[in-house]
């Protein structure tokens, strides 16, 4: 089989196509012969060396999430048939035209979509999904502040938490993402400097009940102010810094929640919930279409040194996806 | 009625006990006629003018927990009769011969305890009962770390923690509470140095499910050190600091959950809803035994400036009551 190959540390050029042996699946696992994969900012970090992959997984070969087809299954899998269209979420090994996953790891992909629009799915809306409504307890009518709602992750939300009939306000420092994250459901955008402030002004001073985060320190002080009793922070990375300053009486006197939380370094029981969960409540939203993907670009597999340089300009609002033919 | 008031804010010297005349019940409110009352740390801010009364409780009475019998009903009172043995917790006015509370934040005292034994109970054991279950989610067998182990609180928490089969790991400065909190169901003590290592020790590198802090600020950084994956810390207080330094990343590597809460400042629907909570999950376990009050010393009315400066000094173990005949 083909797959991308990070030859050593280093910049976009070190990655490569190489032929490797096709895997066979054992006991629960699925053979996916895999159509298209969305790129992810983590895959850069994993190509220079920053951010390892998950022990099992196949190191060398980039790619979080995929979309594909059943080519073949263990003997003890039960969920799944051959020809199946399948995608989903994995440590690494997503960007190669076969990859083996556990079988309560896949989820089928609704009859509407394309491989294409399936591999821009499942890393940025179970992300979303499990931080907004799992982590965060997000209740329809609620009021939810987005930050970065431009990034792959800020677009699934802003499009969850508007199905559910929240209140959205979304952070960009880009005025354009702001405009484009509109119709998905953005209620208001506004730019980061003082959101806090722009918060308690379109809300009449009772702020929103549960926070979004990518970023970290910076934002703390302003995300404690911008919520209200009983709000909820949950962050997912902490791209502006990670030692912050905390006031704990502020936090003690709302009753705030602050929780941290990622995907990747969860169990595999844990990871199988989000699964189990993403295809109970957000599937059906994509099969009827009031939740989509957004996908920017598509690249053939040998464009993929390409497709990085294009990913670290952080220009993009929606998803680049790697078309495997 | 006679009761305590607070004359102008200062030492315990501006404490007097005046005749006033008595209140009476309207609409849903119960008259309760009060035997004996619990002193908090919180009676000291209110003295002092630091720590006011919620708005709509007598402000210049302070007292935040009873225990009495009931001696009038509102019209709209369905839940009460006179003479029922009732206890609860309320704003501010309970050391006083009467008070009035909705009926919603009455609970009745199990036949085994008398009023002096009910009045220790309320606001330490609705507390930890809270923290602990409600926002802290502590599940049987669990890990807790629980500081200021001594404490009025902190002596609630380990009874109720252990009650339910959790292993109990708490600090204090004073070698002596260690020894005393060790027949209510410690697992094993620490002074308060190096206590995530010590629990690291305890635990093979484990750390605990949950932590129950007052300390805040110069906690922080232990206290994320000490928990597990899915760990969650609950802050009651902030009396070592509250601007704290928060390591997110770790946050969000082990999934944790930080919530601060406070009863004082809730509203009345919420304060009902942990009274019935209370009712409903605690005092069985008063009835049966499984745990206890703790009263350290009875004041009768006349000595309640003796009583403050004693509390001060923060020697005692369990609760100091007035004792209103």
């Amino acid at each position: 089989m083909r797959a991308v190959i990070i030859t050593r540390p280093g910049d976009s050029k070190v990655l490569e196509i190489h032929e490797l042996p096709t895997p066979e699946p054992v006991a629960d696992q699925v053979l996916v012969r895999v159509r298209a994969a969305g790129l992810n900012r983590a895959d850069i970090g994993q190509r220079e060396g920053n951010y390892p992959a998950p022990a099992g997984s196949p190191a060398h070969i980039p790619g979080l999430e995929f979309a594909g087809e059943v080519a073949a299954v263990g003997p003890l899998v039960t969920k799944w048939k051959l020809g199946q269209r399948v995608m989903g979420i994995i440590g690494s090994g997503g960007q190669a035209e076969f990859l083996l996953s556990h079988e309560g790891m896949l989820v089928e992909i609704p009859a509407n979509l394309d491989y294409i629009q399936a591999a821009a799915i499942p890393e940025v809306f179970m992300t979303a999904h499990d931080a907004l409504f799992t982590q965060g307890g997000l209740q329809m009518g609620e009021r939810v502040l987005i930050h970065a709602v431009g990034s792959g992750v800020g677009t699934a939300a802003v499009q969850l938490a508007h199905a559910v009939g929240a209140t959205t306000y979304g952070t960009s420092r880009t005025q354009k993402k702001l405009e484009q994250a509109k119709p998905l459901g953005l209620t208001m955008g506004m730019t980061d400097a003082n959101f806090a402030q722009e918060v308690a002004q379109a809300t009449n001073g009772e702020g929103v009940h549960m926070v979004l985060d990518v970023v970290g320190a910076p934002y703390m002080e302003q995300n404690i102010n911008a919520l209200t009793t009983w709000g909820r922070m949950v962050f997912l990375a902490t791209m502006g810094g990670k030692q912050a300053n905390v006031d704990l009486l502020k936090v003690m006197m709302k009753r705030l929640t602050i929780r941290g939380c990622t995907l990747r370094s969860r169990t595999l029981d844990e990871k199988m919930t989000v699964t189990r969960r993403f295809a109970t409540q957000v599937v059906p939203l994509f099969a009827h279409g009031s939740v989509q993907p957004i996908v920017e670009e598509i690249y053939p597999l040998h464009e993929i040194a390409h497709a990085h340089d294009v990913m670290e300009e952080n220009k993009n609002f929606g998803k680049l996806i790697l078309r495997i033919d």
